[in-house]
């Protein structure tokens, strides 16, 4: 058994690496959204052209970057969605209710002062972590059933 | 042509009521969450029994709230998710991953401030509206064509 | 056996009520776009606010439309796609596609003249007429088993 | 990453294989209907046997095309469609809507004077481009987040 | 509970007629395809227009049968399948495929000289039945609980 | 907002009847297996004819049964599971996992000594209730948001 | 682009071998059931015990001939089924009309005096062909685009 | 053809092992649960944290051990579950249960003594085995053809 997992949500600390690193020698392939923040925001106009309305700006690039978020997302086996300390993070939450009507199996990463705001989130996960190496010891399980020593 | 409308998000203001009132004499069947706070909070230690820890009151509670939830929105031809100035709003941008995963028609209600922020949820939108108002108007128009005058 | 059937494409000509006054007395629930082309066009701008860019002006109507159109097919046991002399008509060929993707019974409604041109969408339909009044008496075999006499 | 991309619509210029050659390097495979306009409108003639109604001519041509349209459509993540200049396209148009039901991410390729006929199309659409480079360019960004420079 | 059931398969005894007779009182809706043999064999070309080759007439005419019957088992909840003495019978077993990728809930009727040649038939359906009678006593169990005295 | 429950497993008891009374005034269709013992067992060879294999009598009438149990889970919106003090009731964490994986909300009803034992059943449910008036509160504040005085 | 293609139907003449053959240097894969009418007729039994009545005798073999069956239609993109001269043949009309629901494009093969029984399994179909030949030139076709010279 | 096989239920004896081995040389990819009862029951709480209720306790370990289970099930196109002689084995049962509603074709494995209980589930299966051996043998039946000599 191998697993797809996607990794979603909070781009301004290096979980997604801690994950990757901490989960070398499983068989898991990692996907991701863009996680450069400047590329993100502005993928749509560079691209296709500028907005003057910011509206529209914002616009384009949401939807150029859900070409790739659908997908990863579509693909995945186990989607990890991380809620940072700062701002809204209403696209994580969104992609947790996205992969949840499409029946993957979810675990969600954040800080116990996030419980409460993220009840609704947290119970349609399979697991609710507060530290990437807990996501890296749950994959190692699903996979190898080796438990932490 | 009639049409079922959840009205899901923010609960401190009176949208709903303004929608609902608004809509009057249109063909449409609306649901929304329990709106009720503190019952909503509750409701899982409420009728299940108490829990001394408070993630597990919480994870009770939206675990209840999540069959109404699920039901409203698999139900719905049209699901409307307000986004407030307060609080985190996970649950409304879950809530709105979870229609456009299952192809709903998503109209989003937030003022212009919360643009940026939503952009991926409002990319996944069939509108985006500022005001109840205008939700009615759309609404009127999906079901008679009949536009503002 | 009652049927849902959703009219689309063409809108310049009178092949729905035809379509609608030939069914009377079968057990049919019709529906169809907004067929006013002014309202149509300008519904997103009307509601939702204007826009200087005429694309994303067409863009927001477009959007408002879809959810009819999306819930007018989703409904539908058969869809009839009517493919006028003028015009691009993108939309109907796009409906046309949009319905055969769904498993929807469609008839095809063009003039002879279309029909290297319709080749493809010909071959997704259950049924290619040349008059609204052979849709009416299709519908009516398929609801009461009478072949006109 | 990888990305399967089908590559819908009109078949007299080579926009295929200016988007073919600036993908070199990414992780995708292309696909597409049969190009050759003879062969694609004699397929089914030439191997299931002559029709003398040009209508069924047709129709035999179009179904074999099928089988290999749905297949192409089915593996895509990514359909890309092109509207040129001349004809009536519907195919093309046919082939938007039947990916958008799937919930394929659609990038429609067309030049700006078909902007107004194709605003249902492209409101379907995750990017509209005018030219095969901005295609490119978008792959490239989704499996690498690479702008262009 | 009530029951959607249709009635597919051989169309020259009154079997459909002992079952509806039968099962009066019950909450059932019955529906079937059209069982005027020459009608069913000739609406293709009695409302689209004649066909001089044999293929094309009867193909026009399963056309226009197929949508009724795709509706009537779309909307079931039984299906039941009748193969009589004579005549090759395939559009039965192709409704019982049809029907068991549905996931349909089948009852197959057929005499005990049949069971060999219909195995991978009845292999599919929750229950064989010889008679008429049978059949509507398994209706009236499923919905009342009721046994034969 | 109406609900379909379906109410599956043990069928020893009155428990049923409690959540049926209780839920008396709210805007809910139950459904339920047969409940006779006898009739459940028999249903088939009753109607079928006899089998002198028990192996064989037993599968032709669960077969029969499957077509209540799978039209009342199908059809419903909230399915109660209730396993009782006695038997395997195998059949009861079978409708269980069925009910799952169509993405039924599912609530367990059954004594705290059977909490290790159906861990994994519990794990797939949105409430665990010991008590049929439980049942019947979480209904309630479902359909009214009303919580127990 | 490469092709799953399923055999289904007839057992008697090497049809199979044919196509096989013909395809060879083509990206298909084939599957087919279990073509040793001996094998196939007494499986069920030969691993899971004897049974005196014929009919378990049969049904235990046809079912486990469904797991071939089923694994081979679902993974097909094609799904063939040949008709042959003799025998009822109804399996193969089943699993026209499991692969039709599945929505796999079918190709059947049959001689011209089977054109009207078969007229509802050809209607659901993308091509009709009487010999094999004309089924490699069509798969030819469909992956490279290459019509018989 | 290849197979995907999950080896549900019964973990104390081996069962798994029989199978695997008496496969070998067949190409199939066998999955199973996470088989040391240990882990199993404590994989939750050990990498997520203590949880003093032991309902909690449980819960947490049932949610993380759903990721393979649903992982290994999804994947499967056959799902052999095995009952044993001792314990609720609730879980085997709500497989069963799942993989049915998912289409999946299943062989269920137990003793004679368990076919009362169990008629629900068999009846949902394709094959009912007594021995793994017998499994054995249905596999290479089903991948090669051939029957036990």
């Amino acid at each position: 058994m191998g697993l797809n997992v996607y990794l979603s949500g909070e781009i301004h600390t290096d979980w997604r690496e801690q994950i990757i690193d901490g989960a070398q020698g499983l068989d898991i392939i990692f996907s991701s959204p863009v996680t450069d923040h400047d590329a993100s925001d502005d993928c749509g106009v560079a691209i296709l052209g500028e907005e003057p309305n910011k509206y529209w700006h914002d616009h384009k690039g949401a939807m150029v970057n859900a070409i790739r978020t659908r997908k990863g997302i579509a693909d995945a086996d186990v989607v990890v969605v991380r809620f940072g300390d700062k701002y809204k993070q209403w696209n994580a939450a969104f992609d947790a209710g996205y992969a949840a009507a499409l029946g993957k199996s979810i675990i969600v990463l954040h800080g116990p002062d996030h419980q409460h705001a993220l009840k609704e989130v947290d119970a349609a996960a399979l697991a609710v972590a507060e530290e990437p190496a807990q996501v890296v010891e749950i994959l190692r399980y699903v996979l190898t059933g080796a438990l932490p020593s």
